[in-house]
């Protein structure tokens, strides 16, 4: 009989052990993990930063998702973020809070995910820092870095009339994979069920990884930039809610053509981290990227020129319901 | 009659106006708040980086911390590890996350305390970006970046036989602090209690001040860089505990005089972020550091030249105890 070792059997100096080897190393570290901060190579003398936190309930549920698939997805959104302002990934911080009776086999899990989410996506970026507390509802806390490489980031703020609304990366399946896991993957009482979500990835593979460990076209971002892109940022409320912030942000509005969206799912879909941009009418579009609309002038979001009154995607505050499990 | 609006009654664009204004600004930031991430000034060519979470139960209690304090609280400790690295901090970013029935004001104050915290300790340093979500577990997590102008990183592991230790800024009040909160600002029951907190605070404005809004001495870190400190930390987790870790990372002993510390409970006393730093035998200390002890050959902890055997502070997983409240 064997006992696993948790948070608070092993206390933190051997936690720590057992997770640094797991972690990617990041080409921009001069100074990695385990001093009171990191230093970061950063010779373009700007740097991308963003943060992003995963709470238990409203953003995962541990009965959906495996520790491996949350580091990966803490991961992949952060770098999606990074991508969006037309920057290659360079590092990463990871604060991690996990209840104390978590087994430290988890947490390497978790850092596999962190690890190989950063080889498949964005090669050269890796852990650099980060934290681990104790807390009874999970909490996963990201800080990403990136590298302009001497061009200007790409911000909500530049679309023009004219410009081609274009597309990298799926909108749809990442909705679907949420939309499945509410309907199919709990028990007779509503709640998040494990076995029923095993059950349910056997039939719907791409849905349930697209929503769970997406896959978003990081690369891509700098490759906007250079394309000379005006507007960017990365679909992870819902496509019509995240081009109304371009919209805005731009003074202008964005005519989404649906049958390029591909469907009502796609154009309401959030999580899926696809890179929403805009580019010059003059000159082709980059390769991975395909239109799917207009920029013209107003400051809203149409489809197919009508208006598109429906919020357009998900509001972390006003759609939380802590009922749901 | 008046209804305070909370996170879930005004949605995350409106509570996010409220908020952007109050945060303090960063010198450093070429693009702040509001896009898929922040641009940050890093002239130097390499950036210190620094995260921490602070959770509600084992970090801080609502019922002894405002959201003012917090704010204030989070800002002071991750410039601590900032200052720790011998470098200016530049920037902050912000993840909170907080009930749904949060009021909306008191997200206000915490970003106050945020800007007055910056104001008071590291006047050029700002908020660039942040993150808001909702949790049944209120929890921190700010990202913290400096600036080496030039210099090099100030790490753990470079203390030498025949430094001098020295330390900058208290090491009791903060220890007295909790002590006091867990004996005196409790109900009947054991558990935290407001109102016997804010009795407390009238009696003991000190040690409760350095406990639930420290004042580290920020500045002094590039102070004792450019002094030529040869290892430095900040002491979050007890003096003990922590001048261990620069005996383990620097290959050598540190003994400490106790009259010169001042007490057991400041040998121990956690959270104080106090500088911890050790520097060359020739050469006054900088001002504002003052000698408690020198490193000798070994590689452990010493008091008054006898091995400390005792751990010497605090274990975030092995000494978490969630029936205390």
């Amino acid at each position: 009989m064997t006992t696993a070792h948790t948070l608070g059997t092993l206390g933190e100096q051997a936690v720590l052990a057992r997770i640094f080897p797991r972690l990617p190393h990041a080409a921009s570290a001069i100074i990695g993990p385990g001093d009171d901060a990191a230093v970061l190579a950063t010779p373009d003398g700007r740097t991308v930063v963003t943060t992003d936190m995963m709470v238990h309930g409203p953003d995962f549920r541990l009965a959906w998702s495996s520790p491996y698939d949350l580091g990966w997805k803490a991961a992949a959104t952060n770098l999606a973020d990074v991508a969006a302002m037309g920057a290659a990934p360079t590092a990463l911080v990871v604060a991690l809070a996990v209840p104390v009776d978590t087994p430290v086999d988890a947490l390497e899990r978790f850092a596999d995910g962190l690890r190989d989410a950063c080889d498949a996506l964005a090669p050269s970026c890796g852990v650099v820092g980060g934290d681990l507390s104790v807390t009874d509802t999970m909490t996963i806390a990201v800080t990403a870095f990136g590298d302009l490489a001497g061009a200007a980031p790409v911000l909500r703020s530049g679309a023009r009339p004219g410009d081609v609304v274009a597309v990298a990366g799926d909108l749809a399946l990442a909705a679907a994979g949420i939309r499945l896991l509410f309907a199919e993957a709990v028990d007779a009482h509503g709640m998040p069920d494990a076995d029923a979500a095993a059950r349910l990835a056997e039939r719907h593979p791409e849905e349930l990884r697209a929503q769970l460990r997406p896959s978003p076209p990081i690369t891509l971002g700098v490759v906007a930039a250079r394309a000379g892109a005006t507007a960017m940022l990365d679909v992870s409320d819902g496509l019509a809610l995240d081009a109304r912030r371009i919209a805005r942000a731009s003074g202008v509005a964005l005519d989404l053509r649906l049958a390029d969206v591909g469907s009502p799912e796609a154009l309401e879909g959030g999580e899926a981290h696809a890179l929403l941009a805009t580019f010059p009418p003059e000159g082709a579009l980059p390769e991975g990227f395909r239109p799917i609309g207009l920029v013209v002038e107003g400051e809203s979001v149409l489809v197919d020129g009508e208006p598109y009154a429906r919020l357009g995607g998900w509001d972390p505050y006003a759609d939380w319901n802590g009922a749901r499990g």
